[in-house]
Order: C-alpha cells, then sequence, then structure tokens
C-alpha cells in the first residue's frame, strides 16, 4: 500500500504567489523521520574568501522553487508520488564562528542521515559540503561526481586557514570521506593562481573534465564516463552553481565567464540516473548579487531535476523491496 | 497567570537569514483560535487599474519582518509577552476572478474574527480592504483612520466597474461598514481627475486631511484630529503604503511624489494609541516595483508598530479582565 | 507604381533617443485602412495567474523597436519598402474586467482584419491569443505555429475558469478556429502538473515538439516539419517569449530554464518563409520583471524578423498581382 | 466661447499603461501653432562632462507622465480646460555635434516661441537652457528663478572649451539674454573647486541661496524673495532635477546628497504663481542612472506642477482679454 | 613655509570618470609618514551577524568619492590647502580568521597613528572600529561621538561570541578604550530585543539621544550637548551609515526605517567642528545591497565633510605652532 | 636572467576586494618603458550616436579583472612570468571636444608604442580605435581581426559628420592605417539601413562573416579563415563587447541580439595564437547600462584572454632573442 506521502500546495487552490515559501510548496516537518527524501537548507558562507552571500540561498531557492510542479516533463517522474519528500528546515549555523558551524552542519546532516533519508541540501557555500560528507560518508567513502568552474582542492589560504570554499574536497580525501579515485570534476574553467594548481588533484586520482573538453565532447559522453567513474557504490552529487555561466546564474560569489548552459545543466543532472546517490546539494546561489531571481531560479530547478533522479532511484528500490 | 505565548525564533539560535519566513519569525497556525493578533496576508491585486504586483506583497513583507525584533524602543511595548500572536498565513483568494476573491477574502477575514483574534492583515491592492471591512464591521459600521495618498472614494471605473482599488470606501460608506462620521484621510495629495474629484467624499462626511495641511500642523496636531474623529467606537485603521514617499516606497502601483517620510508616518502610528482598534492592515506593497526590498521593509516595519499598539491596547484589556 | 508606403524616423536625421516611442518608429495611424501590415499592441494581462506584468509590454517593447534599422542583414527583406506598414496604436481592453476585454480585444482586432492588414500584435498575456484568433479566424480554422516553454492547453483554473494564460490553445481548438491537425508547438518543457497533462493536446493531434526533441535535431530539421505542419493553408504565429532562456528574456510570468537562445529564435522565425501567414504575435513580455530592457529588446527583434517574413510574404503577392 | 483645447486621454477609457507615451498623454501636434503652452522635449546631454544620459530624458519622462492627472489638487487649477496645451514631440539635435546641436535647439525653440506659445521644455542637460533662452531672450533680457545644486556659472573647462553644462548661466549673462539682477539660484550646494568659485556671479549680482540658508528659513520665505528678486519682468524659470535629493531622484549627472525633498520642490514651484513666466524647463534626467522610473516621476510631477502654475497665469490673461 | 601637500587630480585635466579610483582622487602613498590626515580602508566585515557585504564598501566608496571637489561650500575650507592628505590603501585583513583580522587592523592602525596622522578610514562592519579604538586609544580612553541606528554595545552572539558588530563598543569600553562617560550615541531607533537593551549602556554612563529626541530637538542643540559630552579632551568620531535613512543609504546590513536626511547628518558632522579629534571612521556602507552607488556616495561625502572639520583642526593647529 | 617584472597583488595576502582597482592587480607605472605589454584605459564615448556610457568602461574592468588569476588554464600561459606587464593607466581625454580627444588619444597612444611595449587597451567607445590605429599603424597599413556586432564602415551621420563609433574603420582605410585586404569582421549581425550597407567595405576587399555563416562553420574554421587572411603582417585586434550576447553583455550601447556566446568568444581569441599581435582593444562596455558587472567581467577575461596570447607572443620572441 502506497504511504501518506507529502504533497505540495495545489496551485489551482493556492496560486503560486501565495502561501507560505517552502522548498517546491511541501509541508515543514521538524525531522527526518520517514522521509524518502529530506530537503534541507544550510545558510551559512563562512568559507566565502570574496563575495559572500550565500547565506541567503536557501530562503531566495525556497522562495523561486514556488514555480516548480509536480512533475518531470522528460523522464515522467512524479517525485511527491513515488517518495516521501518534505522541508526539513534549515540546518543550525553560527554566522560568527567557522570551526562551530562545521560541527553544526555535521550533527545537523548525521540527525537526518541516521533517518535513512537521503539529504538534498541547498546551500550556503561550498564549504558546507565538508560537513555534509563527513555525515553522510561517516562509515565508508563516497565517490563524487562534482559540477563546479572550480576544483576547490586549494591547500590552505592567507597563510595557513584550511577550511574555505576553496579547499573542501582537499580536506574529505585527507579525512577519507571521498575516495579520489571516484571523483569527477565537470566544468572546471577560469584562469588559475598557478599553471600547476590542479596537480594535486590529478595526482590523487581525481578527474578534471575542463569546459573545453565538454566542448568537444557533449553531454551524453562526458556523464557516461562520469558514472563510470562513480561506479556502483554510493556516490555524492554536488553542483556548484557557479559551473553555469555567469548570464544564467550571475548570482554567485566568483562566476566564471564560459559557463554550462542550464540546458546543458539539466540534461548533465538527468543523465545520474543509474547512480547510487547518498546525498546531493546545490551550493553558491548568492542572492545579494542575483538580478530578479535568476540563480534561485536556476538553482531551485537544477534542485526539482535532482530529486526528480533521487526519486527515480527511491522508487526503483520500493518496487524491488515490494517484489520480494 | 501568563499564557504560553507563541513566540518568534531567537535570532541569537537562528540567524535573521536562516529559517522559515513568517511573520514577524513567529510559528504558522492553522487557525486564529487563541490568538489575540492575527497576522494574515492577502495575496490579491485583482482590483488595480494600472501597475499591479500587490499580489507579491504579503511574502516579501514576511522576508524583511525578519528584522523586527521584540520590542518597541519607544513605547516599550514586547508584543509578545503581552499577546498571543502568531502568523495565520495567507486568505484563499482567486487570481482570476474579482467576485469570488471578495467572497474568499470576506470569509477568511470571518473566520478569524469570529474567534475574537484582531487581524493585522498585509495585501493585496486596497480593494481587499472593502471585503475585509464586510467581516470587520458585520455588526455595526466601524470609525476608519485611512493613511494613503488617495481617497479612494472614486465611484465606478470603465463604464460601470464598481469594485477597484480606487473604489473601496465609497462601497464601504454604501454597505454601511464605515460611518463616513468617523472617516479621517491623511496624506491625500496628487493630481486629480477633477477639481471636485473628492466632493462627493466630503458630503459624506468624511474629513481629508491633504498632505499640505499635514505640513503646517504636524503629525501630533493631525493625529489628535484624527483620534477625536475615530472617537471611542470600534475603528479600523488602513495604510496604503504608496502614502510614504516613492523615494521610500518605490514599490507600489500608484506613487505621488511628496509624501510621508518614514519617520512621520511611524510618528502617527504611534500616536493611535488609545484607538479601539478593530482590525488594521498595510496594503499596496507591490515588490516587482520594489527597490532592495526597501517598500517591504517600511511595510514590514509599519506593521510591528501597529502591531505594538494593539497588543499595547491587548495588554491594557488583560490587565482590567485580569482585575476583576 | 509604388505605392506612398509609410517610412520610419531617419535614425540620421533624429536620433534613436528621440523622437515618439512607436513601433519601429514607424507613423501612427487611427486604423489599418490601406496597410499590408498593422503592427498593433494588446495591453492586457488579465488571464495571467501567477506574476502579471504583460499589460506593460507594447509601450517597452516600441521603445526598444527603437533600435531597429530598415532592412534584414540575412534576407535582404527592406519591409518598409515592398509594404505598407505602420502603428495603429492599442487595443482598447479593459484592465479589471476578463470577458469585456475579450470582447474588446476581438472587435479591435475584427476591424483591422476586415481591412486586409495583416496583424503583427504585441501581447499582453497568452490570452490575449484567443480573441485575436477569434477576428483572424472568424471564417475558417487557421494553423498554428507555436513557441513556447508551454503548451497552454490546461481546461480550468481555480475550479471552473476557462479562461487564463494557460487555456487560450484549448478554447480555440473548441471553438473550431484552429484546425488542431495543423498545430505545432516548439520548444515545451518545464516540470508539469501530471505526467499525462499533455494527452488532451496530443490526443486532439497537436504536434508537440518538446525543448529536448529541438536539441537532438536542431532548427531546420524543426522547422521543416512545421512547416510540413501548418501546410498551404492559412496559419496564425504565436510567440511567446517565455520560449526564449530567461537569462535572455528574464521579463516575463513563467520563466523556465532551458530555453531557446536568441540565436535559434531567430533562426525559426527566418524559417518560417513559405508559411501562409495571416497574423502573428509576441506575447508575455513583462517590464516589470525585465532587466535593462533586455526582453523587450528581444522581443521587438521577433518583431522585426516575423514582420520581415510576413513582408516577404506581401511583396511576393504584390509581384504577383502585378504581374498579373 | 472657450477654443477647443486638446485634452489628454481619458484613464477610464484607455488605462494609463495602453496608449502612445505622449507628455501628460496629451496629442502630438506637429508645431506650436494656436497652442497657449508647448510641451517639448530637447534630448540632447553633449554638454555633460562626467555622467551623461539626459539624452534619454524626454522619453521616460513622458512615459512617467502618464500618472499624472487633469487637475491640481491644491490650486484647483485644471490645466487643460484652461489653457491649450499639447506635445510639440523632441527638438533636432545633433548627438556628435555640440555647437550645431546649440543651433537647432536655438532654431527650433524661436519657432515656438514666435507662436506665442509658451514652451515648457524636458532636457536635455542643463546646457540646452543656453539655446533655449537665446530664443526666449531674444528681445530683451529674461529674469531667472534657478534650482539647482549647482550655480553653473564656471568659465571654461579643459582648457577653453566654453560650453558645458556647468556655464550657461555665465554665457546667458555675457550675451545679455538674463539680467544677473533679476537671477536667483535656489538650492546650491556640494563641494565646490575653489572657495571663490561662486564669486564671479555675486559680483554680477546673482542672488544664492545656499541649501543651508533655505533650511533655516523654509519655502515660504525664500520664494517671497525670489518673486521680488524677479519683478514684474519676463521671467524664465530653470530647474535642474539635482537640486532634489539623489534620494528622490537617482537619475542625474551630478548627485548631491543633501537636496531638496520633492515636497519642498513642489511647494517652491506653487509659489511661482504670480511670477510672468515666459518659459521653463526641467533638466539633467538622465534614466541610464534612474532607479525605477524615480528620477523621471518626479520630473514628470515637476513638469505638471510647473504647467499647472503656467496654465493658471494663461487663464488670468485670457479671462483679462476676455473681459475687454 | 607651506608644505608639498598632495592635491587631487584636477578634474579639468582628468575627467572624473578617468584616472585611478582613490580616495577624493588622492595620491596613494605606501605610509603615513608626513601625513596630517590619513585615508584608509578596512574592507572586513566578519563580525556580520546578517546581511554581509561591508567588505566591499571602501572600494565603491572610493569610487563614489571621485565626485568630491577640493573645498567646502558652507565652511569655506579647503582640505587639500591647509593639510597633508593621502590614500594610504586598506589595512591588512584576512577575511576568513575574525581574530587574525582584529590583530591586523590595530597592527595597521597602530603604524599610520605612530606617525601622528589623524586616520579617517571606511569601513568595513562596525567591528573594525574596536581594532581602530585598541590603536588610537592605546595611551588613554577617548571620547566617542557615535551616530549610528543601534548602540553596538550588546554583550555577546550565539552562546559566547564577544566580537561581532553588535559589540564594539561594550568590548571598548570593557578594554577601556573609551570613556562611557564621554560617549554620546545619536540617532538609536529600530526595534530591541528586550526593553532593557539599553540599560547596561546607560549604567555605564554612555548618553543615548534617540531618533525620537533628535525630531524633538534639532541638529543644533543636540551637537550642542554631543560636544559638550565629548569635552575638550581626544576624541573617536564613529558614522554608521545606517543611522541615514534607507532610502537615502540602502546599501547597508542592518537597515532602519526612519533615520537621518543626508542633510540632517551634515549638519551635525559640521557641528563637530571644535571637538579635539584623534581619529574617525565611516562604516558599514555595504556595496552588494547599494542601489545606484546611493550609499557609497553619502559615504564619500560623510567622509569628506569629516575630512574638513579634522582639516580645519589641523590648519588651527597648524596657525598656532606656526605663530610660536 | 628573467628581468624583475611587475606582479599583480597576492590575493592569498589582499583579498580581491581588498587593495587599488587596477587591471590585473597590477602595479600602476607612469609610462610604458620597459614594459612588453601596457594595460591602458581609454574613458572616452563622445563617438556615441544613441547610448553613451563606455566612458565609464575602464574603471569598471579595472574593478572586474580583480576576479583574474595569475594563469590561464587552457595554454598553460602565465602572462606575468613570461612578460612585463602593468597598468599605464587612462589616456588623456576630452569629454567635451571629439577632435581634442582624438589627437589625445593619438599622442598618449603614440607615447606607449614608441617604447616598444604592445598596447592592450580598454574603451570607450570605437571611435577610440581610430586614433589608437593611427598611433600603432604610423609606419605601415597593418591587418585588423574584428569582432563585432556592427562593421562600423558607415561614412557619414547628421549630414556630414565623419566620426563616430560607426565609421573608425571606413576612416582607417582611408587613412591607410589598414590593408582592407587583411580585414577581417567576425559576428556582424542585426537589421542595416540599406540591405547594401556593407559594400563599400566588400568592395575594399574586406571579408565580412556574418553570424549566420559562423554558426555554420564554428569558432575553429573560422579563424583559421581569420588567421590566414591577417597573414603574418603585424595585425590590430578589436573586440566590440557588443559582439557577444546581450545577455552575457548587457552594459554596451548598441545591443544586439543573437551574438556570441563568451565560450565562443574565448575560444576565438585563444584561436589568435600565430597571428602577430602589435596592438588589442576591448571597446564599447558601457557600465550604466551593465547589469550586476556582468559586462565589465566579460570584458576583463577577455582582456586577460587577449594579454595571455599576447604573453605568449612575447615569450616566444623572447626565447628566440635568448637563442641568439
Ligand atoms: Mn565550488
Ligand atoms: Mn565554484
Ligand atoms: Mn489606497
Ligand atoms: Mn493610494
Ligand atoms: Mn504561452
Ligand atoms: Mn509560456
Ligand atoms: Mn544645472
Ligand atoms: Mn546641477
Ligand atoms: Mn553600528
Ligand atoms: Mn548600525
Ligand atoms: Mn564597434
Ligand atoms: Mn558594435
Amino acid at each position: 500500500m502506497k504511504p501518506p506521502f507529502h504533497q505540495p500546495v495545489d496551485a489551482a487552490q493556492v496560486p503560486r504567489f501565495a502561501g507560505h515559501s517552502t522548498f517546491m510548496r511541501l509541508p515543514v516537518v521538524s525531522n527526518a523521520e520517514g522521509l524518502d527524501i529530506a530537503l534541507v537548507g544550510i545558510p551559512w558562507d563562512g568559507g566565502t574568501t570574496n563575495r559572500a552571500g550565500a547565506r541567503h540561498g536557501p530562503r531566495e531557492v525556497r522562495n523561486q522553487s514556488s514555480l516548480m510542479r509536480r512533475a518531470h516533463h522528460v523522464s515522467g517522474i512524479a517525485p511527491f508520488s513515488v517518495a516521501n519528500v518534505a522541508d526539513v528546515g534549515d540546518l543550525s549555523v553560527n554566522p560568527i564562528d567557522l570551526l562551530d558551524s562545521l560541527k553544526r552542519i555535521e550533527a545537523g546532516m548525521t540527525a537526518i542521515v541516521r533517518t535513512g533519508a537521503i539529504p538534498l541540501s541547498v546551500g550556503g557555500d561550498h564549504l558546507t559540503t565538508l560537513p555534509v560528507l563527513r555525515a553522510v560518508a561517516k562509515e565508508r567513502p563516497v565517490g563524487l561526481i562534482h559540477f563546479d568552474a572550480h576544483s576547490d582542492t586549494n591547500d590552505t589560504y592567507f597563510g595557513d586557514n584550511p577550511y574555505t570554499h576553496g579547499t573542501p574536497f582537499r580536506r574529505a580525501i585527507e579525512e577519507g570521506l571521498v575516495d579520489p579515485k571516484r571523483i569527477v570534476q565537470i566544468g572546471i574553467r577560469g584562469s588559475v593562481y598557478d599553471p600547476g594548481e590542479h596537480d594535486w588533484a590529478k595526482d590523487q586520482g581525481i578527474r578534471i573534465i575542463y569546459m573545453e573538453e565538454f566542448l568537444r565532447r557533449g553531454a551524453e559522453d562526458v556523464m557516461e564516463e562520469a558514472r563510470r567513474i562513480a561506479g556502483d557504490g554510493p556516490t555524492y552529487i554536488s553542483f556548484d552553481i557557479d559551473s553555469i555561466d555567469p548570464s544564467m546564474a550571475p548570482g554567485t560569489g566568483t562566476p566564471e565567464i564560459g559557463g554550462f548552459s542550464t540546458r546543458e545543466a539539466q540534461q548533465m543532472v538527468r543523465l545520474l540516473a543509474g547512480v547510487d546517490i547518498v546525498g546531493a546539494d546545490v551550493v553558491e546561489v548568492a542572492p545579494p548579487f542575483d538580478l530578479a531571481g535568476m540563480t534561485a531560479l536556476a538553482g531551485a530547478t537544477i534542485m526539482f531535476e535532482l530529486l526528480c533522479v533521487i526519486a527515480g532511484q527511491v522508487a526503483a528500490g520500493r518496487t524491488v523491496a515490494g517484489a520480494t
């Protein structure tokens, strides 16, 4: 029997501009118990070295997610019909203390993961992915499919600061949270501090697919490789909105021209189907730099695309389980 | 014994940019039972003849109300300590049907009023005040203190349309909802369609205090007269954000230069203390025309000022009741 | 002998920022008599269920159309040399009454059509296309080439409202104004309320070319099919600006990421040559949500592209007629 | 018998967002014959030394003037009932040639003045006032009431350039167009290049009322002096929008904080009644720097205020003439 | 003999939009040796608990300061003629480490103070004033004239964080950097967390002049008291841009409606003449929230006003010294 | 031995939002002596016939160039390691005098060229390229690779004005500064004044690659032809930012939809490697029309791409020279 899944508010009863602003117009629940997928905000940008503002991301992505509807027009997946999804609110953060924030985020995410729900979060800057991985990958390293203009595998900053939004994946490798052989980074571009800036990452076994390679090969070919790299094991998906072109996502801290079109980004996310996703995020939406909610809309739509892929995975699992 | 009043989220636990966006960061409740004051949105602008957009008002006023704190620095009133206040959500509206919307708003507001809670609503365009008055003044006509750049007592539009945001108070008088002898309109200004445009209103007994008179007399003198006109009877307060100058409230449909400063508006609202307020609203905040959330912030702050005045009235009543 | 065609103001005599703001800087005429092509505004958005604002579209498209020049650089068509074109102003609308507006628009458009002029209009929301079709297709159903992110073939809204900008083409089919077998919709994308949302449209025989199919096939292939579907009969062209990506056309009510680039849109419009066009429109330009006039510029340029195609058709007919 | 005056489009027949964008929604006429007052644009900013953009002023002021109505709510003057007013379009200018533009503007304005119509123009930068004065003061020097943050009586720029928007009134004095003893400048403020920068102006007899003096004395007192200085002779009114505070008029080239409120500006313009006005302008509205049309709205409203004062003067003259 | 003072670039040689962007278009120097007044940026906002962005303040204030000229039109002071002033650049900060930043700012400011130059800095959030005071008040406590919407004397945040932009003056009192009896805070307003929120400050002897008291008394009376409180001793001036109304200074983190007009702010700064100023700052200009550079322009102009007052003080001292 | 090249400020010592705003955060030098490449601004837009603003281009491009880093991630070129590069400031211009400005720009650029440095400039409108060519091509005509939406080979304007931003390359050919057989224009599109508008250019031998041809052939093929046309001789590169699509570069005077993506633009610039570049520019960045700094960022990045290509050429020459 189909469980009583949470449903978004019906737009033919409550117009999209009315009602409370939650992810996908879903109910707010106090914890993730019973959920298949937990939508959650991480409003923190203390790891940002230049243009902060991603702390305001979850609120504006919630707002623009009011434009999402019930089903995916390509895959036909209706996520709220096949999976129990809700908005579990924002994780606790400390706007004035980096280390405390990392602890709070890890704790909040651990509480979600323990219920068995798959977390789909909205940042926050990219450093928030580190404590998320500490929660998601507590038991074993995970694979990583990472969309970004930047590799985010720098070492330190301003002398010896190990934690910024330019370093999360170096820390995650060092902490054994991700298996570098199962990491693929897609869309990397823009000037670098040093011609050898990505050598460490490559030495670890990370596969960097620069934007220029993507342009030559196209989304299907690239994503086939990405799925192969991630393999069958548990995999985390991290989507930095700055992978998308600044004309389509101006509201971000480190824009780099020459980025993905939203069409390409959507196509790539759809091609994640089949990956064993244990968590996903959309990060670096910085509303103070946004125009007309454009970046928040792109973030909300990518979130919906990810939700549909994960819901498809949940549905497949549910079917199998129901079959026994 | 002090009842278990609803409390806003603590900004020292959850930063202002985090958490769900509700009026004053208060809990959302499903109905007004047990409340002293019900904060409510009316997201509808179907009465707007030129620049629509006030339908988006409640959402953005909720957002900016996250900057409000717990106590008023002049009156010392801490509204959430002396009154039970919550966000009861948005009233049901029909974005495509004017008459149906008027019915829905009246019904939704009637349900609030019946609980004994005082409604403090955020529009929506000024036509929304008509169905609110139908609910609030069901039993007897009320007085009206009305801040606006416009008298809103026109008759019809485009031939015979009786319902627009330029006509609510003419209709309210015709329907016996307000006592024209107990109406004062403050801040009226701007060009008119006809030199005699306000004659009907004046003939009914409405007292119009044009902006020019306000400038000569000042807020204290004007508000003393306003309180005298409203008298001891039940009175409704309607605050059209376009009464404030467009430089401070650009996000509105019918801007008129030469308006109130926010300081003057705040001073006038504070001087409402002593009036028997049975309901209040802030209308015509139109976010698509706003700049940097400035109008929504002004609207949220005026709402907080009104809340403090009403909470003071509730507290006074509670004390008296408690004294018996 | 070449008739005395109307000419745009010369930019080397009157700078583009000077002079009155009319479509293509053409003269304003009081009616369509003697025109081959009538440029007309329909400033009404009463069918909009979420973000209104398209009522302001004609004014801003007129403004941006001041950047258009006299000839098309690809086709070489100089529309004002081969066809008599003018700005006939805006149709009469009633901002407060949906049914009255539908009647006024139909009447205004009927007056244009009766002169033999081909109408090229700028909305207004997409519901305005329904009364336009009532005028254009009075005598026989027409074909339809429809560029949009949405199918706009929903049935009702908020219970039983039959008329919104999500329903015009369902109504047009029911009223026999368009031949569903001769309808093609291009660019449809975005989440849907139901996986079967488009079943009714497909059952009628409408050909929906989703964005994903467009991406695989390209503009030439798709437009070849579109011309085949429209066939030799009279055909209407409807261009919803939200078919274009929100980064290029942010000023619209229902943005969907992953849209057409303006290049693709221009290419498709140029490939309409050969279709028997009896009318065309550009709709859903909503200036309150626009950035830097970008959407109005896109709308004005698409309008110019359509004008050149229609002028080419007029010129061909004139030649044939002149040959007899 | 009352002549058939031109009338604005009726907003209850054609909504304010519809119809062509003309000054006050009046008809466009090809020349000033028969007019009492000619509304005219001067779209030229070639005299601007820092932030250009006032060339776009007339178009946006026309747009915002659609919010003006038929009568003044304080004076009761209904300008279109007592004077024949129309939009005579924009004067010819040359965007690339300063001296040619000065000639064209003078010629265009001379054509207006010769008909007997009083010109009320919208710039354009403040240098445009020089050729206007050459036309208006051809026969005899005029008085000048000048609202501005700047004295605009500098001598040369970049060596020996005599013509910039910082020099028009020095040139006008030198050319005998204005009587320096009958000049008053109100609102002057902001840092200066030299402590003695205004000495030349004062030596000529110009009365400079700095903002600080205005603050002490108030509008009534200041304007009484201004009227006394202008005296009974023919007087020109020049209103630089930068006299208003940048928060209310951000769209201008040389903003200076601490300016007039729009209320003060309106009050001063109303107190011009009684002056023998032979022409007036509103200049330096620069839309590329504007926010939400705020500056253009202020400009349009000041234009309406000036129009009402001039119409009152026309009406008085008409009455006298009619009495003989 | 007059020393070879640094001079701003001449606007009649290099237009204001050209040349490098420095404070007041002055030369950049590598340290403060030989300067009377050192203009300096402190680009850091790590103490901001809600809307960050003041880190970008110095760059935009430099940009807008290009509109300042050479002399003050009221006082007649020409600062660059009577004092040696230059742009000494930005202090070193660490965007990712609060405590390290406080040390760096103190060190940088100490280096300036040791040269004998008076620092006039642009923040940065208000926490930057704490390390500045540590440098300026190393030897003895100073007085403080503090313009702000907020008292900034809170204790801790998020449990036990002692350092935020809401706490600098509590810390400064505890550290003996300021004499609480010689502190006056002007413009305080807005809702508070607790009715007794300012009790601690008042208990220390701080004089809080709320906005409402200012409105009753006016600038002259208030500043007379402020000068009396500061007395003859060394005094620091701290100007939080949020003391100004959000319509005139929207680009700030914690806007409160009902603020000072820029006219009032300018008047108050001018009335600082006579105070023994040992340092001054303008803080909380947050460009990501600004509109059209309006806040940065207000900040730059207040900075110029402060500069003129301090230059007057330098000139007076120089005269006295020269007299011996 | 490697000469002591100028280096940008280290972002790990001085955050990107801190420090003075110079091209690429390089030192400012007073002249080009000793430089391999001179970065220079030309803040002048007196040749603009419609929407001026490019005079503000250099300042904002400097600002956004703070996001550039030290090395190119595709070519691996680290320009500051292989070439001596610095910011030589802005050339002298006269904002009020066209002919004087052309002389000043030529003189300033001649001084740079004489040192042997290769100039890489930022305009300014496209007319600035004419005096630059007068300096660069003093000795012999050069080839030209020209990216633009417009051919800029018109003859005169407003009668007989020979100098506007629509005419520089016609003048350059007439003056013998460029060899028309070695000119290629890429990206030309948009409506034209006359179907034969480009006939003169083509008759001279200019190769025009319209946008539509580019779309069919792609960047590699087109650039191979461009390099062939330019040949081995000295060649100038001129990049009009309006060649990029308005969604990615809205801040420009003459936007034309359907432009290059930034990816395509970057790819084309990279394919300039091998051309003998004697100078290059990025023009028509007009900040008053920009959104969120997007156009200035695109301009800064294209400038960095050009810099890397030129630095590669310098390095190659240095190696060869060193080898002898
Ligand atoms: Mn990242
Ligand atoms: Mn990134
Ligand atoms: Mn109203
Ligand atoms: Mn109103
Ligand atoms: Mn549609
Ligand atoms: Mn659509
Ligand atoms: Mn002026
Ligand atoms: Mn001025
Ligand atoms: Mn503060
Ligand atoms: Mn503050
Ligand atoms: Mn060009
Ligand atoms: Mn161009």
